[in-house]
C-alpha cells in the first residue's frame, strides 16, 4: 500500500448499492435469516476482446470500501423515509458491523473464466449487501488492466502512456482507470491525481492550444524550449507536420537548445497517417542530427492500430493511448457476476446451484478453492484446478485433470507443483492482508503473465487455458444438476 | 439544485487534471502570459450510435468542480517535489482564485455536432487548466443521457429502469451515470445513493440468490410475499420460468397475497427468449386472474433489442437496462474536445484556428454565440445558427441560412423566433446560475426534444439537423483558412 494522499480515503460508499440488496436484506431480516451463513463467488464468464486471460485488479479499493462500511445518520434517515423497511432492520443497519470472511485472487494475477476471483462467507444480509460494490470495483479495474495489458503487448516493449482522463466514464473511471492501466503494464499516466494517490509516474507536455495561443508555431516552440530545455517535447501537428511542425522543431532545437547545451526529448504527432509521417519525421530528425529525439504518437490508438503501424515499419518510440484504453472501447463491459454457492445449516456447508437455459450460466456450487498448477521444470502455468475448499493436492502423486464438459479429454500431470490462488483478505470482518504498491503489483503481474504459454498470450484465437474442476466438485455439480432437472422436467 | 445529501459535495478534484495542463500553465506563467485572456470552446464532432442529436448533461457537476477549485497544502508539496515548475508558478497555484467567465448550454437540451456546449473566457492558465474536467464531466454525462434517451424512445412510453451500477466504469460512472440516465428519460434507478444525492427514485426487488438461499422457489416466494405484500415483485427465472417460476408465483399470489387482500405488483424475467416467455407468462397470469401483474424484463437490453421484441409483440410493461446503458456499450466514448478559439490583445478579440489534414477537425474560430431558430407556428426547431458573440438576429426580417460546406444550399426563413442557447454560468469566477433539479431537467429535456422534427428523432439515418454559421463567422473562418494555407502550401 502506497497511498501518500487520497481524497477518497475518507469516502464512504456504503450507499452505492443496488436497492434490491436492501429489500433482500430487510427480507432476510424479517424472515429470521439475519444470521444465516451464506457463501458467494464473484467470477466472470469470458475474456473481453477474445483474449486468452484477464488481469485481476481492484482488490485494494475493495478493501477500502469494506473497511468503511457503515450507515450514517443521513443514510438511516433516508432509509426510514422510504417506508419499506422494518424498524428492526433499520436499527440493525445503524449498528452494522462487517463480519464476513473474504478471499480474493491478488491483483496482477492472470485470471480465467469461471474461477472465483472473490469468495465471501458470512451472514447473508452482509454477504449480499456488498455484491454491488464487489462487482463494480473488480469489474471496472479488471476490465481496464486487461485492456492495458493487450495494448502494452502490442507496443512490444515500447512505453505506453495512459492519456484517457478526458474521455473516461466519470472521475473514478479516470483515476482508478489510470491505476489499472499501470497494473496492466502502462509506463505512466497523464492523470496527475493518480501519481499523488498511487505513486505512479504522471507525465505530459503541450496541447495544440499552446501553439495556437502564440499564433506562430516557431514562437510557441521557442518559448517552450527556453522553459523546459532537456525536457522539451514539441507537438508538431497543429498546422502541418512536415511543412511546418518538423522544420520549426528542428530550428528550435538548433537555435534554442543547442546553444544551451541541451538535447531535445521528443516530438509528438496527434493526427494524420502515422506510418507515413513517422518515417518521414525520423529521416528529417536524423538528417538534422537528432537521432536521439524520440517520436511519440497519440490519436485514437488501440492494440490493433499499434500492431498494424509497427508491422508497417512506423518509427515510433512510445505511445499515448487515451479513449480506447480508459473505456476499453472495443468491449467496455466486464461481465463479472456474484452468485450464491452455498449456505450453512447446523455447521454443515450445503451447496447451492443456479440453473439456466443457457448452460454457461449454470454456477459451480459449493465453497471452493483454486490451485494453479505449474510445470516444475519450466515454471509454466499448465492449468487451474477448482476444488472443494477442503481438498488437498499431493504434489508427489500424478494428477489427472479433465475437461468439465468433454470429460473424456483428460490429461495426466506429473512433475508439477501447485499454488493456491486466493488469499484471505478479511477474517470475520478484520483485514488480514496488506496490498502491495501499484508498481509492485505491475511487476508481479509481468512476472506471472510470463509464466503463461505463448499460445495463451496470443491476440487472436488464443489457446483456452484449462480451468478444470476436481472430481469431487464435478461430481457434486452434476448430482445437483440431475436433482433439479428431475424436478423441472 | 436538489442535493439533499452528497458525499461528494466536499470532494476537491482540482488535481484530476492532465499533467500537460500544468506544464503549459507553468510555461505561460514563465513566458509572462499569466494574465493573457483566452477563449476556449468545448464541442463534439459526431453523435454516437449514428443518432440525430445528443442530450446535454453534466453542467451541475462542472459547477461543483469549478467552485471547489483550489490547491491543498499536499498538492503544493507534491508539485514542488516534481522539480519541474518554477517557485513563482507554484506560489500562483497556492493562491489560485478562479476568475473565468463560463457559458454553457443548460442540461437536458438536445445538442448537435460542432456547436459549443461550453465556452470559457479568462486568464489562459485557468481556462487551460480546467480542460480535463470540463471534458471528463460533460463527455461522460452527455454520453449516458444520450444513450438513455435512445433506449427510452425504443421503449415507447414504457418505464425504463437504470440497473447498471455493477458494470459501470468506476463509482462515479454508476452515480453520475444514474443521474444522466434519468435526464435522458429513465423512470428510476437501482443506484440507491443516486436517490439520496439527486432525489430520483431508487427501486429494486430480489436477486436469484434470494431464491437459491431458500433452495425451494415456492418457499422463497412465500417469504417475500409475506413481507412485501402489495409491493411484491417475484423473479421467476432461477430454475425454469414456465415450469417452475410462474406456477410458483401464481400459487404465491393465490395463497399468500389473496388472503391478505393484496394484488401482486409484478414478475421479472432476467434470461431466456423474451418474446416467447413474456407472451406465455402473460397468458398464464391473465388466466389466473392477474391481468394487473406487470411483466418486467432485464438481461443485456439495449434500444435495438427493445424495439425488436416489442415489434414481435412481446408482452412487457417495463424494462430494466444495465450494462449497455451505464457504459453506452455500443459506443462508449463521447469525443468532446476543448479548443482555443480566440485571444485578447489590447482589448480586441483575435480569433484563432486549428488546421488539420482532416477537414472535420478544423475549428470554428472566434468568441461565439448560438441561436436556436424555431418555427413561430409549430414551435419546431428548424436550425441552430452559430454567430459571432456580438451578432444580433432581427426576428422581423427574413433570415437566410446556408450549409457551411456546400454553401449553395441555402434556406430563407420567415415567421421564426430565436432563442440564445447558452447561458452564463460563471461571471469572473462567480456563480451566476442555479441548476434545476434532475427531475426538472428530465421534464425540460422531454419538452425540448419534442420540438425536434420526427426526421431528426429517427434511430437510423436521421435527418442531419442544420447547424450553420452566420455569414460573418463563415467569412472569418475562411479568411483564416486561406491565410494559413498560404503559409503552408
Amino acid at each position: 500500500m502506497d497511498y501518500k494522499f487520497d481524497v477518497r480515503n475518507s469516502r464512504n460508499l456504503t450507499m452505492l448499492v443496488d436497492f434490491y440488496e436492501l429489500t433482500m436484506g430487510n427480507g432476510y431480516f424479517e424472515d429470521g435469516l439475519k444470521d444465516k451463513i451464506a457463501y458467494f463467488d464473484m467470477y466472470f464468464r469470458r475474456v473481453p476482446d477474445g483474449g486468452g486471460y484477464c488481469i485481476m485488479a481492484g482488490v485494494q479499493q475493495l478493501i477500502e470500501y469494506l473497511q468503511n462500511l457503515s450507515f450514517s445518520e443521513d443514510d438511516i434517515k433516508y432509509l426510514r423515509k422510504k417506508d419499506l423497511f422494518s424498524e428492526d432492520f433499520i436499527n440493525y443497519l445503524e449498528n452494522f458491523k462487517f463480519s464476513c470472511d473474504v478471499w480474493a485472487i491478488p491483483e496482477g494475477n492472470p485470471v480465467f473464466p469461471n474461477e472465483p476471483l472473490v469468495t465471501v462467507r458470512g451472514p447473508v444480509i452482509q454477504a449480499q449487501f456488498i455484491e454491488t460494490m464487489i462487482l463494480l470495483t473488480v469489474n471496472h479495474q479488471t476490465l481496464i488492466a486487461t485492456k492495458a495489458n493487450r495494448i502494452c503487448r502490442a507496443a512490444d516493449g515500447r512505453p505506453v502512456m495512459e492519456f484517457g482522463s478526458r474521455r473516461a466514464q466519470g472521475y473514478d473511471g479516470a483515476i482508478y482507470g489510470a491505476r489499472a492501466s499501470i497494473i496492466g503494464g502502462c509506463s505512466s499516466t497523464a492523470c496527475t491525481i493518480a501519481e499523488q494517490m498511487f505513486n505512479v509516474p504522471a507525465i505530459g507536455t503541450m496541447a495544440h492550444s499552446w501553439v495556437q495561443l502564440y499564433g506562430d508555431e516557431f514562437e510557441a516552440f521557442k518559448a517552450w524550449a527556453n522553459i523546459y530545455k532537456d525536457e522539451c517535447v514539441l507537438l508538431v501537428d497543429t498546422y502541418n507536420v512536415l511543412k511546418s511542425g518538423i522544420p520549426n522543431a528542428i530550428r528550435t532545437f538548433d537555435e534554442i537548445l543547442k546553444p544551451l547545451g541541451c538535447r531535445p526529448k521528443g516530438i509528438r504527432i496527434d493526427s494524420g497517417d502515422i506510418t507515413y509521417l513517422t518515417k518521414k519525421c525520423r529521416k528529417l530528425l536524423d538528417a538534422a542530427g537528432y537521432e536521439d529525439c524520440k517520436i511519440i504518437i497519440s490519436n485514437s490508438l488501440d492494440e490493433h492500430i499499434i500492431r498494424d503501424v509497427l508491422s508497417q515499419g512506423a518509427k515510433i518510440d512510445s505511445f499515448g493511448v487515451g479513449e480506447r484504453l480508459i473505456t476499453a472501447k472495443s468491449e467496455p463491459v466486464f461481465g463479472g457476476v456474484y452468485k450464491l454457492v452455498a449456505v450453512e445449516e447446523d455447521k454443515k456447508i450445503l451447496p447451492r446451484i443456479k440453473l439456466s437455459e443457457n448452460e454457461e450460466k449454470i454456477t459451480n456450487p459449493g465453497f471452493k478453492k483454486i490451485y494453479r498448477i505449474f510445470d516444475k521444470e519450466t515454471n509454466t502455468a499448465t492449468a487451474d484446478l477448482i476444488t472443494l475448499h477442503d481438498e488437498k493436492i499431493d504434489e508427489n502423486s500424478a494428477l489427472e485433470i479433465f475437461n468439465p464438459v468433454y470429460t473424456w479429454k483428460r490429461k495426466k500431470l506429473t512433475n508439477y507443483y501447485v499454488k493456491p490462488l486466493m488469499e484471505k483478505i478479511f477474517d470475520k470482518g478484520n483485514l488480514v492482508y496488506t496490498s502491495p504498491s501499484v508498481l509492485e503489483i505491475k511487476e508481479y503481474s509481468k512476472q506471472e503473465t510470463e509464466k503463461l504459454w505463448p499460445e495463451v498470450l496470443r491476440f487472436e484465437n488464443p489457446h483456452s487455458y484449462y480451468v478444470d474442476l476436481s472430481s469431487s466438485l464435478w461430481g457434486l455439480k452434476h448430482s445437483l444438476l440431475h436433482q433439479y432437472s428431475n424436478i423441472y422436467k
